[in-house]
């Protein structure tokens, strides 16, 4: 695991990337240079300039912390990206393979050899072997577990077991434990002995004989307390704690609410199993929230900038195959009104505003409902209530902005049936709407699914559809 | 500052939250049936069972962490919520005040008066003071500042006048110096006076005499090194340190990175001035990502679920307003085709597939570009690279749905010239798309403003615009 003084940056990383791209420029002149003008690429001048350059960007490199190479390669066109990729030292690969993105990852992964791979692995804590396994060549796997030893393949194997957005997932095995009845100079004496304590340590595990956890004990108690003291009366024994199979979600949001920073993991029996630290927790947060972000715009998974065509178009096929069918159907209800559009064009202009405004509103409230449930702030006894607002600020910006459409449609074209059909089908779309973005996520929550990535789609859906269908529709009866 | 062991909690927030909508929906059948029956209220029984009720309810509520009441108080109604907020020991409002969302907060403050307010604000530590004070009345802040010692007061106005969402804004003063030349004995020795350490504290902080830090001392290493050796030996020298003008955004991005759980915040001399810590960090992150998911669907703030109808329609007022115009001008481009969908209603029925799946497109392509320049990993330098990238997704999805829907057209309306058309339109559309997707996020990041907000409707406007006049332009000229 990197940790702080690792590598401290000494300049903002931004700053790091421009010089990083400015040497690969620099590198890539000459090697034009060399080439252009035909000179024999073992001019010694010409070699040496080019030699410098990389030389240099392998040093910068080499004073850069992993997170920061991690970042410059993400930012680098795929030949450049594996070009500094050469540059960094093997014995660095481990550490900025864990940093990287899923997407970036895979392509350094496909640029090694099996050797170098199992190399790069091997250098890591058995958690960063298993987030690491699942993007490895199957062989590669088999070859690294069997280089470590007993323990370490067992942790391993523990951990590629969990489920992917568990704690278990997410937990690493680097505590360090004490026994309740030793005293706290004891404890100190044996931390010295140690040497070193493993990262965002804050915290030792106080376990029985048998593993049991019993209670933890906050460096800063060891600190402040008699040294004289038991470790049992100065821990804390209620401390709080997960399983491995607690969702890592609800992990996050437990470290979020009693500002965690390190916990334990037990099994059900109640011995000590792992650590759940807050760093990764802050990395699962971050990569939550941008896979939400993602899955809005139909992104199945986070997409490399500079992938090929072929992954990227892959990658959001599923979401235009699905929306292409529902604008299908959406289609057809328009298509069932091609006689009253045929008589009154001005229908086909002004229905996407009701079906667009419509959509609007529905998401909005579908936001909201989808983060109620997330919360879990959303529950049967409230929800009524949250439905019933939901109707009253659409009733109210319906009438609103209803009224306003319906003016401009009665100016447009000098047809006040016509605007006020304007204003009434917006008014009901908008109820539609609210109904919606109400119905869409629960009913999706109760499938057992994400609401945050159907609902958009379904709430769209049905505002489409019944928005074409009730402009359309109360058209044809009052004004054909 | 609440602390881990503060209140441990021993359930899953969601049964807590059960619980206290148990005892609240007892305790109104006890109120109605007191009503209902006309039996006098001050009947014995009656009574009894109804202060049992909120006896029960007060004593859950005091066992409870803050965050977890802030949880139960934001997944209840107005009315409840008041009634449970009444429940809460005076001593506790302050912290739980903290730990609500804001539109919470809101509802509460309102509940209160200007005393119980500054009894409230009193008890917290002044960057708490600082977080809350933008929401309380104005009186009621000088009643507040007036109250504190100098060195607080000095504090709470230093957080205040910076931005919002600078480093300054969320560092607090909660941190632990020590001198470069003494002992670590002499420094355990100090700590022990000292009897408390500040929550999250991992590392002192290693400062001159006229308060310019040097360094940190990171606990781990104060427990594992000889007692005889001196802070300056053992020391990091070479800390993050982050300066109060700095963006919390960056700071968090760094936190990240670096897996901090506390740094330093000096001045332009490098004079220690504060702290941050993970916490605050982590909450940052949460609020972050939750405002971009709420702006995205055009909610300008978080919206209390329970709010009023009024407050709930002007926070997505905004929103919709711009959404009516952008709709009105796309609805405009069809208006100037209605004598072509006289002639052929169809294309009134296909013109939203074109828009709708240039929509999609170009807010994939956006979504990454948008995500892209957050991070800094999108520059000058790159970002042709990206556009074309871009331009090949939208070729090769153009041709296969392009494609599929021109197929599609042609069978619905047995009209091949009409299929022809339809596929070129998509196609066209979605190099359109690529390009809005790539643009809008580039211009309007130019222009300051952060390009998650406007990217969306100005994506969606030009495919929409386009996609219509594309569509039904060249069906004007080929069809009719």
């Amino acid at each position: 695991m990197a940790e702080e003084n690792d590598k401290t940056p000494h300049e903002p990383v931004e700053d790091s990337l421009r010089q990083v791209m400015d040497l690969l420029a620099r590198h890539k002149l000459v090697e034009s240079l060399v080439h252009k003008q035909d000179m024999p690429r073992h001019e010694l001048v010409e070699v040496l300039v080019h030699k410098q350059n990389l030389a240099e960007l392998s040093k910068k490199l080499d004073r850069l912390h992993p997170a920061d190479v991690a970042y410059i390669l993400e930012a680098l066109p795929l030949e450049d990206r594996l070009l500094v990729w050469d540059l960094v030292k093997a014995e660095r690969d481990g550490d900025i393979l864990v940093e990287v993105s899923d997407a970036v990852r895979e392509s350094l992964i496909e640029a090694m050899d099996n050797r170098e791979l199992v190399a790069a692995a091997a250098s890591l804590d058995t958690d960063e072997i298993a987030d690491l396994a699942p993007d490895l060549p199957s062989d590669v796997v088999q070859e690294l577990l069997k280089s470590l030893d007993h323990a370490k393949r067992a942790q391993v194997e523990a951990s590629l077991s969990y489920a992917e957005d568990s704690v278990g997932a997410l937990m690493d095995y680097d505590f360090v434990t004490i026994r309740a009845d030793v005293t706290l100079e004891v404890a100190l004496r044996y931390l010295r002995r140690l040497g070193d304590l493993p990262p965002h340590t804050d915290k030792l595990f106080v376990v029985e004989r048998d593993g049991r956890l019993i209670g933890t004990l906050p460096l800063k108690r060891m600190l402040v307390h008699d040294p004289e003291a038991h470790v049992a009366a100065v821990m804390s024994d209620e401390p709080v704690v997960f399983h491995p199979s607690d969702a890592a979600a609800d992990a996050a949001q437990a470290f979020e609410r009693y500002d965690l920073v390190t916990a334990p993991v037990v099994d059900a029996q109640h011995r000590l199993v792992g650590r759940l630290t807050v760093d990764v927790v802050v990395d699962f947060i971050r990569a939550e929230a941008e896979e939400d972000m993602l899955q809005l715009a139909g992104l199945k998974e986070e997409e490399d900038l500079f992938t090929t065509v072929w992954k990227s178009a892959r990658n959001r096929w599923m979401w235009l195959a699905i929306n292409l069918c529902t604008a299908l159907i959406a289609s057809r209800v328009v298509g069932a009104f091609e006689g009253s559009i045929e008589k009154l064009a001005a229908l086909a202009a002004l229905m996407p505003i009701v079906a667009g405004m419509g959509g609007n509103t529905g998401n909005q409230t579908s936001t909201l409902v989808v983060r109620g449930l997330a919360l879990g702030i959303i529950n049967d006894d409230n929800a009524r209530r949250i439905l019933v607002k939901e109707l009253g600020v659409a009733l109210f910006n319906g009438t609103v902005w209803g009224g306003v459409m319906g003016v401009v449609a009665y100016l447009l074209y000098q047809n006040a049936a016509l605007g006020g059909v304007m204003a009434v089908a917006m008014l009901l779309n908008l109820l539609v709407a609210a109904t919606a973005g109400y119905l869409a996520p629960r009913l999706i929550n109760r499938t057992g699914r994400d609401p945050a990535y159907g609902s958009p789609i379904l709430t769209t859906f049905i505002t489409d559809s019944m928005g074409f269908f009730i402009f359309l529709g109360l058209a044809t009866v009052v004004l054909l």
